[in-house]
Formats: C-alpha cells, sequence, structure tokens
C-alpha cells in the first residue's frame, strides 16, 4: 500500500497544482500542514536546497519542485495521463509549462513581461478547451495559477492583465478551468489568496521606499 | 526514415550537451551551423519565444531547450537510456539538472554560489565512477558542461573551483567523463573555448566599469 504525503499551504499555487494532480489520478494522501513563516526541520531536512514546498513523499522518499512533482506522479500512476503520449507534445508542454513558471517568478516586478508570455500562451489555446484537449492535463495544471493569480493581481494593482478582449481564448479557458470540481477543490480561497497579495504587495512597496 | 538535424554552434556547452546524447544514441543527423552573432530567420522562426540554440529538428518539427531535447531523444530513441527507469531517480536527475543549469547562469556573476552548487553535487556522485553508474547518463550529460567551463573559468580568473581536495569525488568524474570518447568528440577545443570565455570577460569588466 502506497504511503503518500504532501507538505505544503494552503496559500501556494505551486502546493495547489500537485493538489490538482494527485486528486485528478484519484491518489490518496495526507496533508501536512506547513507554516512557511516558520519553516519546519522536516522542511528543512528533506528539501536542503531551495527549502520550498510543495514536497511530495512517496513512501518516505521526497520529491521536490512541482513540475518534478507532476512528472513523478505521470510516471508512477500510470491512469489518467498528465503528459500527452507523443513525445514532441510532451516536449512543447514541458516547454511552456518552464516558460509560464520562468516568466510568473518576476510577477511582482513585471506585469508587462506576464502579458507578453500571456500572447504565447493564447496561441496555444485556441480553439480547444483545454490544453490537454478534451479533459485537463499536465499543461493545465502546470498553469493553473493563472486564472485566480491574475484576477487578483488586477484586482489590488486596479488593472487588466487577462483581459477578455486581448485574450478571448485564455479567458474562456481560464473559466473552463476554474469550473472543473477537482480545481475548484483545490484553489486556495480567493479572499485568502487576496489578503495575502495584498499584504505581499504593501510589503514589497515598503521595502521599495525604503531603497529610495 | 528519421531526419535529424541539429541547429547549434561548437562553443555552446548547452549544443554540445545534446550532440553528446545524439552521438549516445547512435542517432545520426545533420549538423545546422548557427551564428549567434547574426541570427538566422531559420533560428528566429523555431524558437520564436528564446531565441536560442540548440534546437533539434526531427522530422520537420523543432524541439527547444537542451534538457527537454535530451528528454524528447530519450523517449523517441529507447535505446541506451539516458535517464535512470525509477521515477523518483528520474524526479532526482532531472532536479539536479535544473538546479545546476540555474545556478551556472549565473555563472559570470558569482563564483561563489557555483562552488557552493558543486558541494551538493560532490554528495551524490560519491562512490560512483558516473551518475548514470558504470556507463554515463541523463545527469552526466547534463552537468557535463562543469569539466570544460570550470577549468577554463579557473585560468581566466586565475582561481580554484573545481578544487581536487574540497571535491575530490567530483574532480574524479571530471577526469573520467571527459575521457569518454563521444564526449571527448563533442566538446569544443579548449584553446577556442578559452578564447570565447576570456573575450566575453573582458567586455563583461569593460561594461561594469563603464558603470561605475
Amino acid at each position: 500500500m502506497d504511503k503518500v504525503r504532501l507538505i505544503a499551504a494552503p496559500l501556494s499555487l505551486y502546493c495547489c497544482r500537485v493538489e490538482m494532480a494527485l486528486r485528478f489520478k484519484a491518489i490518496e494522501y495526507e496533508y501536512i500542514h506547513e507554516d512557511v513563516a516558520d519553516k519546519s526541520p522536516m522542511l528543512l531536512e528533506l528539501n536542503p536546497v531551495h527549502k520550498k514546498i510543495p514536497v511530495l513523499l512517496h513512501n518516505g522518499v521526497p520529491i521536490n519542485e512541482s513540475l518534478l512533482i507532476l512528472e513523478y506522479l505521470d510516471e508512477t500512476w500510470k491512469e489518467n495521463p498528465l503528459l500527452p503520449k507523443d513525445p514532441c507534445e510532451r516536449a512543447q508542454a514541458r516547454f511552456w509549462a518552464n516558460y509560464a513558471d520562468e516568466k510568473g517568478e518576476d510577477k511582482e516586478k513585471a506585469i508587462a513581461t506576464a502579458v507578453e508570455s500571456l500572447a504565447f500562451i493564447e496561441e496555444l489555446i485556441k480553439g480547444k478547451k483545454f490544453f490537454g484537449g478534451e479533459s485537463i492535463g499536465y499543461m493545465d495544471l502546470a498553469l493553473g495559477w493563472i486564472p485566480l493569480w491574475t484576477s487578483v493581481m488586477e484586482e489590488v494593482g486596479d488593472m487588466k492583465i487577462l483581459d477578455e478582449e486581448t485574450f478571448p481564448f485564455l479567458h474562456e479557458w481560464a473559466q473552463s478551468f476554474i469550473q472543473v470540481p477537482l480545481v475548484k477543490s483545490s484553489m486556495p480561497p480567493r479572499e485568502e489568496f487576496f489578503n495575502y497579495v495584498r499584504s505581499t504587495a504593501k510589503y514589497l512597496r515598503s521595502l521599495a521606499a525604503k531603497k529610495l
């Protein structure tokens, strides 16, 4: 009997991505709440390099990095595959997942770059319900942070990012995606996430002000 | 009949990594030389996002990003596997490959970080000939830039990075790795690479001097 545990926190969209994958594959798991403001000795031991959540523990063996956890889950539990079968499509899915994550890391700093990267992704979703086709897959989960994150950033920053007119297909995907039951149940509550982003933004602004 | 082409340049260690993989798997390919100082319309069309080499063309379909090309080759040509079979070991190989690449990107800026990251990698190679075991694999190719790069940086900067006393196992791996015939034949000539690094370093210093 496999024992799966996930060290995570509810406001991390990286963790959320893994939770969705676990639910997508109907894998039972135990949720271990991590306090990122005061990291546990367990986390530091299991991910000594990045000291970051999420960490998946499978029969005691730790797997780090959310996208690598998706690959691991897909290789270990074959049912409900996340990645496409075709190696070329797999390469593309990985490429865009990495690309969006890299761009996303500068999120707070550069909305402009985020919008530019959305333009590429808009092309990929054109004419499809999900990136995975008729149902969700690896790329949907990998890009799953976009709907909630953009919607909250739009409100915090009083601006438009995932504009319906500029990105009609991505906008439609976002609507379909957040309706999927397992997605809905994995995403953090909007209000909590909103407060978290707002306080982070305030903190960053105060840092920037000090530098000036 | 598969048609494989590689858009590359001889001084790029990312390209070199892919060439080694192609040779490791005994895949015949055509080498298309790219002038990175004056990028070809072909490259810009095939990799519009990053506009970078290497690009693998398999029957006309482009695959970008050297690590993703390794995955693609491994999935498409099963013989001489690059990644280990066990999903957990695969996750670890991917983790360290990405980690070393991230750290490597700051190479010119932060040798200190590079040395710190070598300390982690030293632990991984302890007691093994290659990361892949008795013969080379994915991680050997992914970290294959280390021997030549560190040796050249040591000479350019008149310092020690891959110190034999600090990193005895990594040092030994580097020696074994560069002796592998397909590695030897894929690496750029040391002198050319040395000149390239030296002129890049000079250029960066001149930029830094201007800023002061």
